[in-house]
Formats: structure tokens, C-alpha cells, sequence
């Protein structure tokens, strides 16, 4: 995060120097990709907790939480440009060489996230949970293949 | 981002141990307002590229992004919990003692990011620009009190 507030603040003011935008390059891809997982998380925790009976079920809290979610799902592919990995990247190189299948699990994530927001938009608390073990399946199947476990 | 790999792991395996819902929890919400943080200047400078003339003005491409930085924009207050200036902050400790003033602020940035969502919906580049600039008014003015510059 170090490079972020100078360029934020460069952004900001009008005032982007070639230095500041050559700042950004490297490891920007991985800095965003890597900060839609976290806020994926953010709001994929707390509806396991309900899944789970660890927290009350909320059908409406769970339904604004996975509609962030299938946002997120949206925004990911274009954050693993080729050529970016790079410094703290827990990517594994086959995500380049296996393309159109990594393409394929993040389509699989999509559909699934946005099915689940679709069906927590309802009442039937078992479907919106089913919805969401389907999701977390697709979101394994990519990491057991793509992410690095070191 | 040490953590995340077996957080998404367990949470996408169903197997979340007291051990790993433990391990996300201190600094989980810095982690998230930076990874939304980062989320947004990845639609940002694009958008500064073309209202700067460094990138071919594109009203399609304008608004689908500055659609994005809305959304992310009604997800960051949440990411600022009292006890959350911890590990890699840049936030200052006057986000909480003067919450009041740093939740207007950031609905200032909500208010001012639809405004440009829905200015950039249309075909009026000069008033595109203007809402840009208007956006990038209140990141700063935030930045400028509750962002270390360090």
C-alpha cells in the first residue's frame, strides 16, 4: 500500500506526474485483484457464519451481502492481465498457460454468485443456503488448481 | 495476504476451524477498505487518463467505470470499525474521534460518484469531466484530514 496514498492524492489533485503514474505499474494488477478477493471475503465470511448457525440467519442481510459478491465476481478476470505475476501474487503461472480454463471456473464463479444473489432475493432460506455451497465450490475448484497454498 | 489463501480455502471447503476464522480477524478490516481502495483507483486512473487527453475520451468505457467507483464507494465506511487502526492503516485517529465529519465526508464521495455514474450514462463528455472533477474534490478533501501522508 505504500504507493497507493501518493497516487490517490496525485489522482485527487490533477496533478499526475509521469513518476506517480510509472509508480503504479508494477504490482497493480495484483494489488486490485488481490483487494476484490479481500472484499469478497469481507461479505463471503459472515454468510458462511449464517449458513453455518454460527450468526442468525438474515435472509435480507444475506441478500445485500451476495449481491456484492456477484459484483465482485464481475471484476476479477481483468485483474490477471498477462505479465502479472509479480511481487506478492499468490497466482500460479497456469492461470496463462490454461487460459480459456481459468476463464471457464471464473465463468462458473460468476454464474454461481450471481444465481445465489438471485435466489437470496426470495425467502427459501435452504435454496439461498444450497445456492451458496454451490458458489464456494466453484470459488475451490479455481484455487485448488490456480492459487499457490505456500 | 498471508492469511487469505487459507481463509478461502476453509471457508470455500466448509471447513472453517476456530483457528482460521481467529486468524482473519485482526487487521481483516484494513485489509478491506484498502482492497476497495485499491478496487477504486483501478477505475480511476483510466478515468483521469481520459478526462487528462493521456487516453482517447470514451464515453461507454467512462461510465461503466465511474458506475464501479459508486458502488465501491458505498462500501467503504463500513471498512472503518473503531479498534481498526492497526497493522498497515493509513488511517489518523481522527477518523473516530470526529466520525461525524468523516461519515459526511465519505457521503459526500458517495453522493458526488452517483452524480458521475449517472452524468456519464449520458453523452455529455464537458459534463462528464465536471463530474469527475467534482469526485475527485471530495477523495481529497478526505484524504487531505484522515489519510497519513507518510
Amino acid at each position: 500500500m505504500r504507493r497507493l496514498p501518493l497516487v490517490l492524492a496525485a489522482v485527487a489533485g490533477f496533478a499526475i506526474s509521469a513518476v506517480a503514474l510509472a509508480a503504479i505499474k508494477p504490482g497493480t494488477a495484483v494489488a486490485y485483484r488481490q483487494g476484490v478477493y479481500h472484499a469478497i471475503l469481507w461479505n463471503f465470511v459472515p454468510m458462511s457464519d449464517m449458513v453455518r448457525g454460527r450468526t442468525p440467519w438474515n435472509q435480507a442481510e444475506f441478500a445485500k451481502r451476495a449481491e456484492r459478491v456477484s459484483f465482485y465476481s464481475r471484476q476479477l478476470l481483468e485483474g490477471f492481465p498477462p505479465g502479472s505475476l509479480t511481487g506478492r501474487s499468490e497466482a500460479k503461472p497456469g492461470i496463462w498457460t490454461h487460459w480459456p480454463d481459468f476463464e471457464a471456473r471464473m465463468q462458473a464463479f460468476e454464474n454461481a454468485s450471481a444465481a445465489m444473489a438471485q435466489t437470496a432475493r426470495g425467502t427459501d432460506e435452504a435454496a439461498t443456503k444450497a445456492a451458496f455451497a454451490k458458489t464456494a465450490e466453484t470459488c475451490k475448484s479455481c484455487h485448488d488448481k490456480y492459487r499457490r497454498d505456500d
